[in-house]
């Protein structure tokens, strides 16, 4: 059994569910919680899974950073949108051993999370999971469930495999989380964002699921423009990118059950949506290098106009 | 007083109110009906005007082109979507001096008239106007008039003014409105194109009116994008857009009333949206002479998944 602690900073799906997996696998896991902190209290958390359901009637939950103790890995599970409270929200969780996992989409978060925890390992972690929060401390894990883990070096200069990693991929694997250990993380956000882009702007520019959009030939034409500049994206930084990736991701989620991505929800909730680190961050990483992505930049003035009116409407 | 005859097939907001100015100023006019015929055969048509409003008691109705006299100049006001049906109404009202007047938005549609009723003038009338059907017979008139007329010629050539255009000039002149006579159909329909890809195409996309989309900073930054795609595109058809195009469009978009785009109108009402016109008939013909427009494909490609879907749900 593990003996690293973990500290979940957003018990949302993502947080949720991973964090549930780490204590149903023996770690010590300590829950950061807003609206559903006594809830959870009270009551735990439940997940759904395909794999199967389990409840953990008790967790360690907490409502502020002052009552939690240092932890050896401090996982980032909020949206990108809240970033700005972290330079709070970290320094009372560290010791001078501890890890940050960032499990989040987008791009550039983990160089500006560097600069705020300059002495600390950097882990980017992504999620290739479907999973929603249904109710407070009610997870559903539809589909999927594995983690790429890369370590963040200065200038997103390739890492390779480092110490942090393999451990966070330990107890992820003793989880029954399927962890890929990748080292050159900004190559594999490139990577992730070829399905975020299409489908999570899609999904909420159009009002539709990934089965809707991919039973339309004109959506799966776009989809594979949008990837292909995302692929051209990354050639700008001097990442190539797996030639098979576009039809193995448009494969793939043409057999995902009908799924909200996890921008539509947002958008239902009136919650700020992670444009900018999903569309801005990699345009303007593009920009600098020279080029244009003329459809994302598309998706992303309409993205920007509906989040706006999405939450002037609240 | 004229003593030229017009047919209108379509009486929607378009055929509904220049009919009705024509009408007024004097000329013998015919209008084509379908599901308001027995209302306006009843009532004539009744038109809300910021000129003032009236109403024709009588108007000359019809069902059924059989019925209708042959005509000097035939006015197709019906939506692009439905110019199928042409070959069908335009033979009964045609005698060999008719003019084929062609009152519709988007590329291309006069060249295939032309070829359907090949001995025959046509001309191309492009509709700066802010007017809405609001009932059987009821048209609103909101802002703005003015036509800008240009005669087809094969190949797109520029055809200069010609005795028909001259012609329906002096009537339109005579109702009231505002006529402007260009030499170059092509270069006029792109023109009116860099107004309508960008404020009909997102207004449907969006759920925006004008006004909504001119109040945000992302979506006049697209807008200019998308009418900069516009002029690239006439660019590649030998036509050069007056370069002060696209500020003056934006400044009178953002002094416009309010407004829901005709487009906006037809996705309310579940009628097939003019996706083909207005988006892939300019597509195709930039891609005809090598040239890619990716931000109008993206609007294109949206609106054909929300055309698709709008009419699915019926």
């Amino acid at each position: 059994m593990t003996n690293r602690s973990y500290a979940i900073l957003g018990t949302g799906a993502i947080g949720g569910y991973y964090g549930a997996r780490l204590q149903q696998a023996g770690c010590e896991v300590h829950f950061l919680l807003r609206s559903d902190y006594e809830w959870v209290r009270a009551q735990g958390l439940k997940i759904e899974s395909v794999r199967g359901d389990f409840v953990l009637p008790t967790v360690q939950a907490y409502r502020n950073v002052a009552q939690m103790p240092v932890c050896d890995v401090v996982v980032v599970a909020l949206k990108s949108t809240q970033n700005y409270v972290l330079p709070q929200l970290l320094p009372p969780l560290l010791k001078p051993t501890t890890t940050v996992l960032l499990l989040q989409n987008g791009l550039g978060a983990e160089a500006q999370l560097a600069a705020w925890v300059p002495n600390h390992a950097v882990v980017g972690g992504l999620c290739f999971i479907c999973a929603n929060k249904v109710g407070p401390g009610q997870i559903r894990h539809l589909d999927y469930e594995a983690i790429a883990l890369a370590a963040y070096r200065d200038g997103h200069e390739p890492a390779g495999v480092t110490a942090p990693m393999s451990a966070i991929a330990a107890d992820f694997t003793q989880a029954g989380v399927e962890v890929r250990l990748r080292d050159d993380l900004l190559a594999v956000r490139w990577e992730k964002l070829a399905w975020n882009i299409p489908f999570n702007g899609l999904s909420v520019i159009l009002d539709a699921t990934t089965a809707a959009m991919m039973a339309s030939a004109a959506i799966r034409e776009l989809a594979k423009l949008l990837m292909q500049e995302v692929v051209a994206g990354a050639a700008s930084c001097d990442r190539t990118l797996d030639p098979n990736l576009i039809p193995r991701m448009l494969e793939h989620t043409a057999q995902m059950r009908p799924y909200l991505t996890s921008m539509k929800l947002d958008y239902h909730a009136r919650r700020p949506l992670e444009v900018e680190g999903i569309f801005g961050a990699p345009l303007r990483m593009a920009a600098a290098h020279g080029l244009a992505l003329p459809r994302i930049q598309t998706l992303y003035h309409q993205l920007q106009f509906l989040d706006q009116q999405n939450r002037a409407a609240e």
